[in-house]
């Protein structure tokens, strides 16, 4: 039967410019891979993200619980004075689990 | 660091042509946001939703449970006799998550 | 109030070209409907699946947990030694949640 390890799923929505340098950034943190995702929609603060698809940028990492918090507040600090930016945590049961971990 | 409220994701996967009525519906329930994504699909009652990309949408909401309540009944109650429509909810623990609640 | 049932929401990221593959093995592994989303990213391993948008795919099933069970242990054992797929598992809380197992 195959391992399960628990870990965390990160989900980012920003928007698409600033794709690049989300990426790199989750990366100095300690993600060690990332999903992509073309999305539209409109933000809670009443910012409208795009009257079109795919627009926005849906970023998701899976990682350990102490990444995940780094993430959380590079992002959290970086980016919510200026930017329409969505982050949130959950929960995942992931097969491999170690690799996201760093190890082989 | 960074505060995490504890909130809902409900994921409403239905057709395309449904995307107005429901981001209209979910935003009188007391959604603040949303996010879209176009996919493709089968559903489990065997109708086929689409040959090819995009012709379905997900839909995204963050919510407090009270108003994920709500969503799911009213889609349920509104949808499910006629349409393919999936409705599910996850716990999220998300960023700044006052603002989901109305709050500043 | 509509019925929530707990289930496991269980996604695939896989290369494109395993796409209708992975959707008939998820079918005969149980599973009565599937959500795809085209995505993009880089794997864990450092394997760059993509410089373009659209190449890798997302698979989403919604099961039983032993179904979920099978599917994780199929693709492990079909995939992890040549292909660059990620499997993950989620509790999500389903609306008409019996259908999923095959039940009216």
């Amino acid at each position: 039967m195959s391992e399960l390890l628990s870990l965390k799923l990160v989900t980012i929505i920003a928007e698409r410019v600033l794709r690049s340098r989300l990426v790199n950034e989750v990366r100095a943190l300690g993600a060690r891979g990332f999903t992509i995702t073309e999305v539209s929609g409109e933000g809670s603060r009443g910012v409208r993200a795009s009257e079109w698809e795919g627009s926005n940028i849906k970023l998701e990492v899976i990682v350990a619980g102490d990444v995940a918090q780094r993430i959380v507040d590079h992002v959290a600090a970086t980016y919510f004075a200026w930017h329409a930016v969505i982050v949130y945590v959950q929960d995942v049961d992931v097969v491999r689990g170690r690799k996201y971990l760093g190890e082989t």
